[in-house]
């Protein structure tokens, strides 16, 4: 279930994860993304991740980072990295990725 | 159902819009929803939208543009602000809205 990032005040930066889930191995896949939000939340500059994926398996993922270098060490992380193989290899038909410097942001709660 | 925007080269801009529904009203948001696609698809420097809703009414939606400019014209259209008015009134428990510049992308395609 998704959630909404108590993010501190901008600057900082983000990376936009756009995929589409291949139809393979979902149990494989399920782990792995559990595995992979354990991992960030322990990784220098994390800052918060929200994720939604509808019912046709096309998902957003949103990753927020102190800075640049906090992005590039978690894309170099060991379990990272083969996950990121297997994703290409299996669990996603096609994906697109953005790194971004968020400038601002605005906060509505009822 | 979502799809991933075939953004140009960076840099640009986009609008990343997290979000939490309320259980009002589904008739009227998915008509207003539908409604903005269309017209934010009109809006000079609308680049693309991806957006993804999981099963417990947790969304986000990425709009991307050419510039900031852009961003700030669609964010006065005339609809679009009744549109924030009702989504503040009704639709939305609670979001998150963030303005960012796309610094780097890469794309997968199997």
């Amino acid at each position: 279930m998704g959630e909404i990032s108590k993010t501190p005040k901008p600057p900082y930066y983000a990376v936009i994860f756009t995929n589409q889930r291949s139809a393979d191995d979902d149990t494989g896949y399920a782990g792995m993304a559990e595995r992979m939000v354990e991992l960030a939340t322990r990784q220098p500059g994390y800052l918060g991740m929200e994720s939604a994926r509808d019912e046709d398996g096309f998902g957003i993922t949103v990753s927020y980072w102190r800075d640049e270098a906090s992005i590039r060490a978690w894309k170099l992380e060991a379990e990272h990295l083969e996950a990121q193989r297997l994703g290409r290899e299996k669990w996603y038909k096609n994906f697109f990725l953005r790194v971004v410097k968020v400038e601002r942001a605005y906060e509505f709660e009822k």
